[in-house]
């Protein structure tokens, strides 16, 4: 069997997530029918993070297995028939133990907020518009208590589908990026994630930005293993997952 | 009477251009639809430039005349009743001789390339996809000959409704920058532009960066004063009006 790697990228706006479900589109279908079309036989997809509804990619990772080696037209065949909003990257055959889950070393999200009283229409898919003054000094002081590996079920929503042996994870990167015109941008790395934790701790930085939790709190925050503690749950169009790092 | 000046965005994906027209939607349409809903009376706007159809503005200026100084919350009501793909960024009264298109003292618009083999999706309404290696260098070259006064009769398109009295324009700036991952960014000043003259200047220079044309050709299909030598119309999606200078 040859295991098939592609590199992903596509716009979450009109997608319920990456994964097959009963209540809209999702990208996973729209891939497993144009691969059935092309290679004609059904095909399972593996992929490297479950985005949610609404959330984009520059960078998801995906395999297959195919009896045969790919054809070389394969990657612009796909491109060809998938609707213009996800787009094959890159596509090449790979070591058959390769796993695009289990093999993670890093996942890298981005996350864009614009904090100026009004956003420009051009961003409305892909930015946060949190039209209050952020105190970024307040934010970086606070990103730096959420790096490194803590205990981080404060920042876990609940899902009754899914369960956790624990709660540890390890943040490699939790940067902000100031952008022009009262924009900016917040890269965040680590090797797993909890259920929404992304869009919890930048729920949580924009509270302590905007002065409505303060970074002295998050030490705190973390102890005390509280949901509710910390701020609201970032939407998921501002997210985009941006690479996936298996070296 | 009050004379009020308006800066405003928008997506241009979606509309007919900036004017009223039979074939499709316009953005001055719906400007005049929540004005005249707001305002209670018909308004009559005018607009420092006639966008193209699908072409996008994060600068675009209006103004209209109302006998009363205008609500505080004009702004916000007009926000709030305009489709979300376009927004007012700033709303202010100005002097009664003030005139967006007259007054013109320099416009600048940007077009923005991929020449990446792969677009990512989220670029697609906003940056024009030409997977060619492009030289910058050359382009660069070209650039500089556009720079200055000249009769650009080679870069106007045939319109029946426009005529102008010279073809003689001049170029302020034009500025090629590069982004990463093979992207660029093109910003061109001007007082005045001919019909599809920033689209033929860019259709020229990527002709030029992909070696279908050369920078020493530049100076001899200007003088030629033939459109048919330059490069194609770049096309509109690519297209922000990014600013108005008027001091």
């Amino acid at each position: 069997m040859h295991n098939i790697k592609l590199v992903v990228a596509y716009d979450g706006t009109n997608y319920f997530g990456w994964q097959k479900n009963n209540a809209g589109p999702s990208i996973e279908e729209e891939f497993e029918k144009v691969l059935s079309q092309i290679l004609q036989r059904k095909i399972v997809l593996q992929a490297a993070s479950r985005t949610d509804r609404g959330v984009h990619a520059a960078g998801q990772v995906l395999n297959f297995f195919l009896p045969e080696p790919p054809s070389l037209k394969l990657q612009h065949s796909l491109n060809a028939l998938l609707p213009s909003d996800i787009r094959v990257l890159t596509l090449e055959e790979t070591e058959f133990a390769f796993h695009p889950t289990l093999d993670v070393k890093s996942k890298t999200y981005r996350y864009e907020i614009c904090y100026h009283p009004i956003q420009l229409p051009q961003e409305r898919f892909y930015s946060w518009h949190y039209p209050v003054s952020l105190n970024l000094h307040e934010m970086r002081k606070a990103a730096q208590m959420l790096i490194g590996t803590h205990d981080f079920t404060t920042f876990c929503n609940q899902k009754k589908n899914e369960t956790y042996k624990d709660h540890v994870r390890t943040i490699e990167e939790l940067l902000i990026t100031p952008q022009e015109n009262e924009r900016l941008s917040i890269t965040i790395s680590a090797p797993h994630f909890l259920y929404k934790m992304v869009r919890n701790f930048i729920g949580t930085l924009v509270y302590v930005g905007a002065g409505k939790l303060t970074s002295d709190n998050i030490q705190e925050i973390i102890n005390q293993k509280n949901r509710v503690l910390a701020g609201m749950t970032a939407p998921a169009h501002g997210l985009t997952l941006q690479m996936i790092r298996y070296l």
